[in-house]
């Protein structure tokens, strides 16, 4: 016999999505019950995307007073882009006016989690959706179950996927998952974390005549970094002398500060859009909804921007009844979806070497490359999306 | 028994590039023979590309007193990137303080024909170029032969190849063409020109769900348009109410008028640049070291640039015997080179429908063409490139 728990949003996923929206619908006096699979700790340990766009960093600094997006997060007023060994640094502020933050995702999801639950927001860990039920009417369900395995019902004006790529919600919305809008790319990102200095200031995209690196950091004392692998290799399978090696020959023109790597993984890249956004009661945002590769730092933000859009329109039909801003939710997120999608698969043709590229590919990238940092346009052009367009709209 | 004709530069081809380029040897007191295997009839009559850079223009403009650059030929001050019936408009002199001119090739050619000949050039029509010899030597020949069968030598200080893209000087210089760096298009463009008033004031490129189409003027009564195709069409397969409807269909949101179709061709779109362009005492230039596809009108603007850079290279090299420049030539000439094949790439890929293109890719497509077109830096990095990066360098 299973309980029935009722609100007037579920939201499943306890991510940067689900956690901000549910603030945003709490400052419209809308509730909602947050569920995600997963604990808080795995939540709160797990290491993700790092970049916020000025857009994002603003935002996370009016809903939450105690975030630290400003003290543990470093401001960001630039980004290298190394070509075979060349320095060409975009200058965010003058070219734009703004800036970006590294921050990484676990430590905004410990912010926005104290943020939540200091709020006294229903938020349960552990619990697993199995399906939404009735999205088509006005009171759509989400049937899930607890760590214990007991099984209990959200009973909901309106149900949101922000549980990431696998979303359970996204079926019901836009259909079995391979429907999507879905490219994958060969290669893959080979990510280690290091206990080591910094050996740049800001994040240096390299493009070599070995392939591409990504020269990040966490703070002064891990660094992130990443280097164009093939996406079958095995994260094992180097040495870590193999992978300093691999590193260092990607980015001539900087001999990087070695350290102990505990941690390494290979990042499948894929760009993926959901065919359809949102259907009756129910709609996607964040991973649920895309998929992009992480050239460009777009993932998290891209979430964030949905959601920014989906908390108005659900404001508008739940408070007011106005079906409007519901109905345009899938055009008006989709446009800065696809121009996401565009700079995330534009900075990763043009930064990394793809296995079958000819010379004229090769030769005609490094042109490219160089009109971009050759031109205030250019650069204007790359620091508008990267430091993110303006949230919303209409 | 073979004639030799002395000379400081042998010029293989009669087009823009080379009667540029003697007319600046000249200034420089630089003695020229021009050879071209086709008739002035032939030359003056052949329809080619019809936009000028700024730069272009200010050169026929600098170099020629009678040139008819502004009066028969019109100032464009944008195009029209028209995406799926929606007109956005691209401002150049707004956005780069530059323009371009419309002004088709074959009458800038008598322009300079005429200036040429008025000045008492060397200038040999229905001449055939057979081969290069010894240009490694200081004393490089080009063995040619006349309308008459009567073979003779041109025994020269230096030879230029600006003899497109069948070029016989491209061999002695690069190898066989087929070592280029290269890229084919799995479309073309069906080209007509027409009996009919215009049918917009400036170059509309459209992006639309049939294809692309390119709306593009000659005068006040021909115009010249353009259809995405197969390559393998037949010119004559189609009837004239076909090809009106094909590109009616391409511009939605513009009625053409319609004409009498005197010309009709199918245009093959490559991507072309020789491994190398100088080898010893010849060099090559325009067509016969590079071929653009069509989109971006880069490739008439790309031969002046390619002889600018030359001209002066020469004059160091023989009228002060300074290697410098020449040995700085073929680097000199790729920078710009590589990124206008960029630019011809970028402006294709971004506007036609590829045959294999997925969902995917005409979504990202079209997130691409409105980043452009929404942002000022996206318009500028555009303008820039169509009306022409600033001749030389260094």
């Amino acid at each position: 016999m299973s309980t029935t728990v009722r609100t007037q949003v579920a939201i499943v996923g306890a991510g940067p999505a689900g956690l901000i929206l549910s603030h945003l619908l709490e400052q419209s006096g809308i509730s909602s019950v947050v569920i995600d699979q997963r604990t808080r700790t795995d939540i709160e340990s797990t290491i993700r995307a790092g970049i916020l766009e000025q857009g994002t960093a603003d935002l996370l600094t009016e809903i939450d007073p105690n975030t630290r997006v400003h003290s543990v997060g470093q401001r960001h007023d630039g980004i290298e882009l190394r070509i075979h060994g060349e320095p060409h640094r975009i200058d965010f502020p003058s070219l734009v006016g703004r800036s970006v933050w590294l921050y990484p995702q676990h430590e905004a999801l410990k912010d926005l989690l104290a943020l939540r639950i200091g709020a006294g927001q229903d938020l349960r860990f552990g619990v697993t959706a199995l399906r939404v039920e009735d999205a088509d009417t006005l009171r759509p369900r989400v049937i899930a179950q607890d760590a214990d395995g007991a099984s209990f019902e959200i009973d909901a004006d309106f149900v949101v996927g922000a549980d990431g790529s696998r979303s359970v919600v996204r079926p019901v919305v836009a259909g079995a998952s391979s429907e999507g809008y879905f490219r994958e790319y060969p290669f893959a990102w080979f990510g280690i974390l290091c206990d080591a200095p910094p050996s740049a200031d800001e994040l240096i995209y390299s493009n070599s005549a070995d392939g591409f690196a990504l020269i990040s950091q966490r703070s002064a004392e891990v660094q992130r970094m990443y280097f164009q692998c093939d996406p079958a290799t095995d994260p094992n399978a180097l040495s870590e002398a193999q992978i300093w090696q691999a590193l260092q020959a990607r980015v001539p023109g900087t001999t990087l500060v070695e350290g102990p790597i505990f941690q390494r993984d290979v990042l499948r890249f894929r760009s993926f859009v959901a065919r359809e956004l949102r259907r009756g009661r129910a709609a996607l945002v964040g991973d649920a909804a895309h998929t992009v590769p992480p050239t460009g730092a777009k993932g998290m933000n891209l979430a964030v921007a949905d959601v920014v859009i989906l908390a108005r329109a659900l404001d508008a039909l739940l408070t007011d009844g106005d079906e409007r801003l519901i109905d345009d939710y899938a055009e008006l997120a989709s446009r800065r979806i696809w121009k996401a999608q565009h700079f995330s698969w534009w900075m990763t043709s043009m930064l990394h070497t793809a296995p079958d590229a000819t010379d004229f590919d090769r030769r005609r990238q490094a042109g490219e490359l160089r009109s971009v940092v050759e031109s205030e346009a250019g650069r204007t052009f790359i620091a508008e999306a990267y430091t993110g367009w303006p949230f919303v709209a209409a």
